[in-house]
């Protein structure tokens, strides 16, 4: 028996009606699913019912395959849901962006390594070579891809192939400098993470800290995204803060926001991986 | 029509089985009720299962005394539910205690007089007279109830009596320097709200902020919870923090508590007034 | 002995030299001053020192009178200092704008009877009566002071004056919704404290609650600035942040985002009465 | 010359009396040190004054060796000083006590390796071995001395004397699940750093996780601290906390404050490494 042990987790959003959670949940409990959890949120302003569920699959009677049309023919269809299900047997992969900061690298990677992450990670890219032996100590394959102005189309295609390659199914941006182009995103739609060294919409593009230090605020903020092509624009998926004071110089900004950025990029590394996320009208609804 | 523009929220808690929601969303449904939020919670620990749901009754075809009798007949007494059914006309009615310090009770009333709590407020009591220029600014009844060890038993029983003659539904304690007796709670279970001036557990007892600064922390807080038999160790509902450093001094400690104070008690509050808090084993589920 | 029991609060920048919090706390010495606190602040970027140093009176052997030609004389003028020198029996004269908003107006006014703020609050503006009320029953005068877009030149004339009647040494923006002339501000300069209802620089303008849910963040904030002719950019004093959900709607970002701006604009309001706050390069720093 | 690009850092502490910062600075400027970072804190309560003070040695024309000497006759005897004085160029030796939790070793070792910690770090040791592959991976050496009831004097010997062979100048204890014997922390006094994690003093001792779950609290805490012969009870040297809801489990707890204990725990360490801290009455200053 396939599903042993497996839970399957299904995420919804649909014009919002009565009785879609009741519906919901008995399609799972006529099948012998024992519910896990439930979440759900109505927007009021816009109409929008959102959901996620998960259920052990151990005594569910539909076979693993027929789930999704089954769903669909039943509910999916006459609620005009969008909807997708996964299952916890299926490990995400996950590639890695960087340049030369490596603080959110090794967050990530010590999670990985330590099993907090759920996910395999086959591959990090980097345009600079400065954090190759980070990703050999933690024995992960590191390609190098320089990109400069000129050659940018060319290496984002060599990106491409190289996260065919290993099977990719999403990308995080841990303090990566470089901005992907729309033809990139458009292959990862709500699949690339990025962190921002502000809280956003302050402080957008370029030196954040600096534009922070001059500015003279009192907290600072990261803030981790979905990239899309507007850029430091995309739905947020996590911010934090930390407060600052006029002691500090642009030198310990950086520092103190470190530990901010790479906090709130592995909680939403972490939210995406357990597909706690939903994405509508450029903003995340974070399921518990 | 009764029910034009009111609305119901119905507070559960029962042994976790499938399909509860389910029943109980399609229970509202088929009255015609249109739900306006669902929140649960399964304890999966404890197999516990808890929701608040609340819904327009504009359309709701059953009469308003027919809702409880009915609801408990099909899933109350089915289910082994614990429940309670409340009406957004039905205004709660608080009583405030106070002793000398006026923050919580400034904050308290001006949230009432600003509309930004549903709530009546028809009396307030002092140990001391030094809060009644503040009970009648706001234009509210002041009684004075002295209290020493050898009058305790008999000014509670006046006290007592001053609520019911008001008919309130609970008490909020703000900063009020008095220990309720066991009798006293038991006259309102769950219906007594403390703000104490630390983080709990950490200082209970008498001169928190003395303790926190002699133990040398770095953070202070303030925690609202239900008063029971044990003193500071009933179900927190609310707490929040602030930093401080080693420049502060006791007097710069309680200074800066009163802001934490004032807003954890009315955030408490609020979520009492607004049905949103559910006790179980000395915890609390906050409801959206 | 007129300095009896009083305090002096001296406030100092100029470019940074060797020595100087030597050579001032030495002056105080000299005359027999009793530091009670020093709080100083080198900026190495700016080459900007800047020093706080209050110290009882009480056996000061400088007449009270000649304390600032002394200091200017011996340390002013030598070291290029730009000072100001305050007694704490000085008591600050302040005036509130109003609209129609009454959170922060109320935690002003608590604080103000309560006594944690030592100042005068001779008049309350209000560009509409909504909030008169609310000042009769702390016992101050209202002025309603109409704004239109034809009138409001010769209004702010009006309020200047009302603000010169009552000897007005500072003004508190308390969610007053117009916009304060160039030349009204050159009346007050860096004595102007207004409380935008974001985290700035993040939603200026506005309506920032409604951008902020719009643009889905997931921490919203508040911040006090002095009041400059570049609106939302002038120093700001004080922000804090609470954290939000998708849960929120624009209604409960209102709701909550009222707790963070009163907390925040009295901090400010706190910082400005006791002489803790120095602004310089559009920046402040905020002393002990 | 010796001091070239060199820095030295003075902590003091002594009773309060009039004029010390000025001769402090004086003194410093007399040698021709320029004055980098000034930081003073004076307890009006205990009537202790203290200080760091750090300046650039290039032109300062006291040689290394006399400093101490001449300080200690000029200042440190007349006023009673205890006092410290470091170099930046003496980097300070740092061990890592370890058990199986491999968050906050992970967080110490990536900021040692990025050049963060301004520290050596000569070797980790583990009362088991789970973490040897990850001291191994970051090119550290790894001891293994386990400990039993039985064996704890004669292993805490062991450790001590690896300690000497190493040069160790302090301990950090990095979610070591062993107490320290009194005389263990002899060798080390004020020298031994452990992350507690929970927002001391609330859920001293073991399992504060399942206790705060238990208590139902609203949010989590960790809490780095000297390690004393009280547990849990030494000066803390930094807090933090996070917000926690009741969909939180022991397991979700946990989870969450491992982010918060390797946060807390590496601030500790670094203000520990810049020698900002300073013990008194088991609380600590912390400096700028």
């Amino acid at each position: 028996m396939e599903n042993n042990g497996n839970t399957a987790i299904l995420k919804i959003h649909c014009p919002d009606r009565s009785g879609i959670v009741a519906r919901v949940t008995d399609f799972i409990n006529l099948h012998h699913g024992n519910i896990i959890s439930v979440d759900q949120h109505v927007d009021h302003g816009d109409n929008l019912f959102s959901m996620r569920v998960s259920w052990d699959l151990t005594e569910f009677n539909l076979p693993r395959e027929e789930i999704a049309s089954t769903f669909q023919k039943f509910l999916g269809e006459p609620y005009n849901m969008k909807w997708t299900l996964n299952f916890t047997d299926e490990i995400p992969r996950m590639a890695i962006f960087v340049s030369r900061a490596s603080h959110c690298l090794y967050d990530l990677l010590a999670r990985y390594q330590s099993g907090e992450f759920r996910v395999e990670i086959p591959v990090i890219i980097g345009n600079h070579t400065t954090l190759e032996p980070v990703a050999k100590q933690f024995g992960i394959k590191f390609v190098h891809v320089p990109i400069t102005a000129e050659t940018k189309a060319e290496q984002e295609k060599l990106e491409l192939e190289i996260l065919k390659e290993h099977d990719v199914d999403f990308v995080v941006l841990a303090r990566y400098m470089q901005v992907l182009s729309q033809d990139f995103i458009n292959h990862y739609p709500e699949n690339v993470i990025n962190i921002h060294h502000s809280f956003l919409p302050a402080f957008a593009g370029a030196k954040p800290y600096h534009a922070a230090h001059k500015r003279g605020v009192k907290i600072i903020g990261a803030t981790s995204h979905y990239v899309t092509s507007d850029l430091d624009a995309g739905p947020i998926i996590e911010q934090d803060i930390n407060r600052i004071t006029h002691h500090d110089s642009i030198k310990t900004l950086i520092q103190k926001g470190k530990d901010i950025e790479k906090i709130v990029l592995s909680r939403a590394v972490k939210a995406h991986i357990e597909h706690k996320t939903l994405v509508y009208k450029n903003r995340t609804i974070i399921f518990n």
